[in-house]
């Protein structure tokens, strides 16, 4: 082992985490996939197509050799889509050994599995895989930027998320630690939701009231899910839950708060998805939660009504009648 | 008592509610402390002043006689600024009667006494008084003009929560009931003094993964405060805490964000307030807040930092290096 960090993914998340690695002095294998980025910055020290204007450290050393990227390496941060997780993990099986410790950046639950990235990785390396997961506020471009940003480190062995906490945190990075890695991963996964009902929202022409409604009543189907899953529904009030939820759907610079504005002003799901470009992982997200829903029999009225509006082809005004039609909520009648 | 419901002030607020009112079928006196304004709605129909371009119901009907206003009425509906709300009380003595329900619009802390709205009804009226709190993100533009708005009405007797959601609901209005008095007004209180810090932190030039940071450490300081004063924490996840914070803070209609920008961004604080016209009652909460967390020996790190840039000089950047000094939160390190 030595004190080289693997970064998978050149996705601007993957990048600008790696920025950060490296600003705290660590070397860092930043593992690409597409060859033509792993060039441009070793050529250019600049990552054009997803974090552009962001010249990268030297100690960042793009590869497209997985083995490489991997092998002797004791942290692997992998900010890979949830899509592609699973396959990109059993890529890394031959270089894996129990000593390695795994720090999910990917933000998602997979199809039809139905499982949260670190469950994913229970499920490829075997339950003694040593994991964390690294979630909050935190736009990569500014963590790039060495702007002020504090995140949450959710990992169940207290050790792990302090020596954690001492490779991230400096001046700019202000990282906290959790027990809860469950309700941290649906944090990262819901918000994405949310954002994109308060996109279909915003596209509609609905106003700041409404979408202060709707995203507080979407903290609660977090809450829920979380709870559902085993999580601390108290979890969803901090920097992965309501602190993520609030920079993604009130920021203008989310893709997911983009492509609900596309579809929500009438655009077709699938050419709303392509005219983004990268991939808006949110809508796979959407599907990925109603299946939740179904399997643990379980109606949180946001998230279906996100999927019926992009799956479905149900109207937004027909989500917010939905919403307003639910029984009003008389906490104190059974006194 | 007859079926006409009073509202006390004429500003955005208190004339949004009372369009609400009317649309419902009431009619409603309301009160107007500027006599120019009274005349002008009835001339004209349209409150210039406060809630421009909305032609207001002839059900609503103004009137600078107080008691007129308020006598024999069942219902009020006071939106009086905290500062003025006890004086503007002692005025109503002489035709209260234990039947009346009085609904708190206002939000603050009262200086020295340090008490909240409900607070300062018992101490004028009397412990008996019927009291509810009224709550929630709700732009009064945009609750005139019909949007669909969701708020939080608070009351401790179950009957009268259960009597205002019948007053108030609506197509396009959805009060959700509480017995959290306290909890509430914590929230309605500390959000005006967070989406101040929040405007600081823009008009010193810092970017969204900061404010998302200081949002969420500010939610946690309104449930600390909330927990203190004897309200339950999880109010402050609904819709009068962090639905009307997210409103207050991430919109950009609130003067509360608006004063935080100009002293950030180097104006002297009264010069800031004088500048914006109307009342800005948050720089008032501040001080209340910052009265309170002395007398319950208690440091809340934003409220107390967004007092000393407001009243002692403070620079924004000396207010975050005091956050980021904070020690890390290891929760599991007891263990």
């Amino acid at each position: 082992m030595n004190k080289t960090i693997c970064v998978l993914g050149e996705g601007a998340w993957g990048t600008a985490v790696a920025t950060l690695l490296a600003a705290n002095g660590y070397t860092v294998n930043l593992w690409c996939y597409e060859p033509e980025v792993a060039q441009e910055i070793k050529r250019s020290r600049y990552n054009k197509k997803y974090l552009p204007d962001i010249k990268l450290d030297p100690k960042i050393q793009p590869t497209i050799d997985f083995a490489h990227a991997t092998c002797d390496v004791q942290f692997v941060f992998e900010a890979i889509p949830v899509k592609y997780l699973r396959e990109v993990l059993q890529q890394a099986q031959s270089c894996y050994t129990p000593e390695q410790v795994w720090v999910v950046l990917s933000k998602g639950i997979e199809q039809d599995s139905l499982l949260l990235p670190t469950q994913i990785l229970d499920n490829v390396f075997g339950d003694e895989v040593q994991t964390a997961v690294f979630s909050g506020p935190s736009f990569a471009k500014e963590v790039a930027n060495k702007e002020i940003t504090a995140v949450t480190i959710a990992a169940t062995e207290c050790n792990l998320a302090e020596d954690l906490l001492g490779m991230l945190a400096n001046d700019f990075f202000r990282p906290y630690a959790t027990h809860d890695v469950i309700g941290v991963q649906v944090g990262g996964a819901l918000k994405n939701v949310i954002t994109i009902g308060i996109g279909l929202l915003d596209g509609a022409g609905y106003t700041e009231n409404t979408k202060a409604f709707l995203l507080t009543k979407g903290l609660q189907e977090m809450k829920e899910l979380a709870t559902v899953l085993g999580g601390d529904p108290d979890t969803l009030d901090g920097l992965s839950g309501v602190g993520d939820l609030v920079l993604t759907a009130m920021g203008d610079a989310s893709r997911n708060l983009q492509l609900g504005r596309k579809i929500g002003g009438g655009m077709p799901r699938e050419q709303a998805v392509e005219s983004l470009g990268h991939v808006a992982e949110g809508a796979n997200t959407v599907q990925s939660v109603y299946q939740l829903m179904q399997k643990h029999n379980l109606d949180l009225v946001i998230c279906r009504n996100v999927y019926e509006v992009l799956f479905e082809d149900k109207s937004v005004d027909a989500m917010l009648e939905d919403l307003m039609a639910q029984p009003l909520e008389m906490e104190c009648a059974g006194e």
